[in-house]
């Protein structure tokens, strides 16, 4: 139980909404997917002032901090263990500045701000931050965990698209890191934002970001597409890239059990298979031109229709089925999928990455080996194979007695991981960082003298007990 | 003087012909612009091992080491001081592996390579490495500088292409880093390899990189642009991402004065300029695609004429005048303005970014000042209006009496320094990186938390002698 001038002292810096205690943090104490923890308390900064005067007097006095942004994260790196020991130092109200310079193409921001926020300001100036969720995070969570989505293909992650920092050291001052340069071309020693980026809030509290934005998207088309053969899927990806270059904007992987299972549990979706019959994995490809419909020009849906002819008609061609469809209809699949699975059965999630070659002969290996070693685990994957990621997903019935036994889901994540990162040279967190959840796999995967530097690293900068993550 | 016996130490673990003293070191001991230093001598490993016992011997004997890869830097950043003690480490016979993964769209490459060999072996398989640079560098600095270069606008710097690395550091082990991640989306802790990318190899050598390709464009249209005024370049600029989107894959600045002076110097360029008349500032203008011409569609110089016309029908357009021409001559007279403007005087040159829009308020500011602080000056400017970089040049008479006082060039440097970076929050180093010329600068513009900061993280990865940047 922490001490009631603790807290006192901290509502002297925030003032009386700056900070929650008792029922009023239920909703910070409680993760998107995962566990529940329990907060000594939550404060509710609203300046990068007021989060290094938190961070300082916590560091004073021995208090761990848990940053939280906008809480969707999936591996409880941003809510509290259950000691009610640690505060939880919520971006919430960190929402300004708001500084947009249309000729740079950036905006300076709040880290407390929502994407959708976010875009919606833009919408006006025709630009938008090229960061395709199915969750609506704030955006220091978004440079946190470094999130990729579905537009990598084109876009790139958050990383390439932060141009600036500000950020709360965790010492005993509270140091505020100015890094916030609106430059994109800067070489004046260590990047030091990329220490900030990706690592789940252990090495500093973001309180503003300078984010690039790119030219939205004017036209568009999107098309389902089944591979002749899983390993067919390579084959289509380079044909389409060689094809489509840049005007490629997402290649995603669908397995007929996510598509099943969104179907089955989201009313609204239209089944768009012939005879309703789903196929084993589809590829939802998408292309898109941040350029007007000029006139005279065939438009994106015919582009995309010859290009899977001229494809179709190939020796040997790696397609059996294509078909291209309206957008919103084809997305809002896509976009269920992750509904559907979570309905579908007690969810044991994954996020890998591969080498784009891999994704399929891994699915393969998993397919065939998972009744071996696991009975009645179903296989939902879904994900971007435009860039290497998977959500691979397994399903066991609710009511599966296996549940009560805490080794079945260690072993089986024990398992998963060794094939992904061991045998496919895969990441066992391609986007959603580290948190309590897959820590224990940060520490079995990490080459000893990187930890150690991590380690160091740590003690150099940033040394009061910040985030959920352990070097 | 250094002693004989490490000489024939290192012999040792290189080989004869990888160890290299007295006048076979000439080349070595050049810069590609500016001072000459003297070597101790020239190591040139040819694996990651041998460069790994190379540094621990080095380390161990308290021998400094300087990192050369192409040695086509501008900062003094490749080449050893005139001691005589610092031995060189050259990249030169690290030119293997070379593994391309055509479905992954990367290469594992030796660091040795040189970018003209790289993409020379990549033609056949469509696709390239996005960096387009003047020089032919070796990757190993290319990754050390974090280079940049004229299509930065539609591919980014060479951070955003590097995949994966693998690092010798200073220490007494030579401890190798293997950070040789083919993955695209991968967040398990702090992405080190960051550390080494744009820290002109302070903190470790560079032998394997791990690459992003992109399909090579197969169509492309240039334009020249004359602005209306020095304003109206950000209006343009605004004007043509919006109409063009990510078509967009140059947009740089050419100050009349590099223009005639590569004019002059450069016998086979043609004048394209109407009456031979050349203007104030010219923009040249590019875009290009990834994909084939299509029967039906608009050729790309017709979409770029269409686009400029409908730009010059604006009210106040932001153009005077305007032609698209055959993209080698145009890129020919681009490629030409370092060597017409070396020619044509003592060259003093500044890598200078700037936010984009406020690169012509800071070059309309010095060439109004110029005259009143340093007289007979002439500014030779060129740059990346697209991503705010300026090669802001300076050229004096190369009999003009001043330069034999060393205070003029000093006095100089620091005059625009302070203009740049105080008055227009500018960088002093947009993509040359620190060596012992800009040194200096580092110094005087990082904040002492900072540089306090990157000492410490010096002295944890890699605390031998290595690199011309100190912290």
């Amino acid at each position: 139980m922490i001490e009631a001038r603790h807290i006192e002292a901290l509502k002297g810096i925030t003032g009386e909404k700056g900070l929650l205690t008792g029922s009023d943090m239920a909703a910070y104490e409680t993760g998107a997917r995962y566990d529940k923890g329990r907060a000594a308390f939550v404060a509710r900064p609203a300046s990068t002032a007021e989060t290094s005067a938190v961070v300082s007097y916590c560091v004073r006095n021995g208090i761990a901090l848990v940053p939280q942004s906008g809480n969707t994260g999936l591996v409880s790196g941003s809510t509290p263990d259950d000691s009610g020991l640690q505060g939880i130092l919520s971006l919430d109200r960190l929402t300004a500045p708001f500084a947009l310079d249309l000729v740079n193409r950036s905006v300076k921001a709040g880290a407390g701000l929502r994407l959708s926020d976010l875009n919606g300001r833009l919408e006006e100036s025709g630009l938008f931050f090229p960061i395709d969720l199915g969750a609506d995070p704030r955006l220091g969570g978004m440079i946190a965990t470094n999130t990729g989505g579905s537009r990598f293909l084109r876009y790139g992650d958050v990383r390439r698209n932060t141009l600036g920092l500000t950020v709360v050291l965790a010492d005993e001052a509270g140091t505020v890191l100015d890094l916030s340069s609106d430059l994109r071309k800067n070489n004046t020693g260590i990047d030091w934002k990329q220490l900030f980026i990706g690592t789940t809030g252990a090495f500093g509290i973001i309180t503003e970001c300078v984010l690039n934005l790119e030219p939205a998207p004017k036209q568009s088309a999107t098309a389902l597409l089944v591979p002749a053969s899983p390993e067919a899927v390579a084959t289509l990806l380079v044909a389409m890239e060689d094809a489509l270059g840049s005007y490629l904007s997402a290649f995603e992987g669908m397995s007929g059990n996510a598509v099943r299972a969104a179907l089955d549990h989201v009313p609204s979706l239209r089944n768009p298979f012939q005879g309703g019959v789903v196929p084993d994995f589809v590829i939802l490809a998408e292309i898109s031109r941040s350029t007007s419909p000029r006139e005279g020009e065939q438009p994106l849906d015919a582009v995309l229709e010859e290009v899977l002819a001229a494809i179709w008609e190939q020796e040997g061609a790696p397609l059996t089925d294509a078909f291209v469809g309206p957008p919103h209809e084809i997305w809002a699949l896509r976009h269920a999928l992750s509904e559907g699975v979570k309905h579908s059965g007690r969810l044991i999630a994954f996020d890998l990455s591969f080498r784009r070659g891999d994704i399929m002969p891994f699915l393969a290996h998993m397919k065939a080996e998972m009744p071996d070693h696991f009975e009645d685990v179903t296989i939902c994957d879904f994900g971007h194979i435009g860039d290497g990621g998977v959500h691979f997903n397994l399903v066991v019935a609710k009511d599966d007695p296996r549940l009560a036994d805490p080794d079945f889901e260690a072993d089986l994540r024990a398992w998963v991981f060794t094939v992904a990162v061991e045998g496919f040279g895969g990441s066992f967190s391609a986007e959603h960082g580290i948190g309590r959840k897959n820590q224990v796999f940060y520490d079995q995967y990490t080459p000893e003298k990187i930890r150690a530097l991590a380690a160091g690293l740590k003690t150099i900068t940033s040394p009061g007990p910040l985030g959920t993550m352990t070097f």
